[in-house]
């Protein structure tokens, strides 16, 4: 008998670590849908480089922009590539970097004026023919 | 002891169904890692409307690019938004688009010939006075 009940104790133990699992699993999917249906803003910036800067150059410019969100914790997200578009609607455009805030405020306030910011922009200026910038937030 | 037994027997089989789902939540988190992992092909598409068009005509246009997913499976992901920019470097475009693709050849061969895109991009004419388009590789 006492076997009986020490086995059943186990069982309704399992049971209970079994459930919890279970319920902790549903709430990290619901926080994962939620993170996927809150709005973010991106920040679209596109360069063209001038045709003096050499490959170096423009590639130490592409590295220094790389590592800014190991600096500045606000951005959320980053992604850039080459254009690859085949239509001619490009204006020449080279560079395209996609970085992604949770709010103006922290773009405004903290990436905006952040020293490593600032530095990568004067480290920028010369050999930049031209930029492009939109801000839009997801619907 | 056929109680014991049979106790024993629904203990095991608990245990196995738990291990079960902890082999299958695991192996769905490695995939969701995966998928984040992977290159995507974005198509970024800028638009700025011509003064005379009405602002009915402008939120018709929006909402048919809107619905253009629902049409056309190639497009993995779609977000828009209103430019949002505080440096004057938009050029006074107005309304941004990114699509998400997998591959070019889903891009040039599906989306881009599909009869509800051509639809789109001939209502879309009378009204633009100027697109910006460049796309890129996720890295």
């Amino acid at each position: 008998m006492k076997q009986v009940l020490l086995v059943c104790t186990v069982l309704i133990f399992t049971c209970f670590v079994s459930s919890c699992g279970e319920i902790i699993n549903k709430n990290n999917k619901m926080e994962a849908v939620v993170k996927k249906n809150e709005k973010v803003l991106r920040h679209i910036v596109i360069f063209k480089f001038k045709e003096e800067a050499s490959e170096a150059e423009v590639q130490k410019i592409s590295d220094n922009f790389n590592v800014l969100p190991n600096y500045i914790s606000v951005i959320q997200d980053y992604e850039w590539g080459l254009n690859d578009s085949p239509e001619d609607l490009h204006q020449d455009f080279t560079h395209c970097y996609m970085l992604t805030f949770n709010s103006e405020e922290e773009r405004d306030s903290i990436y905006t004026p952040h020293p490593k910011h600032q530095a990568f922009v004067a480290s920028l200026q010369p050999h930049l023919e031209k930029v492009f910038v939109v801000d839009y937030w997801t619907k």
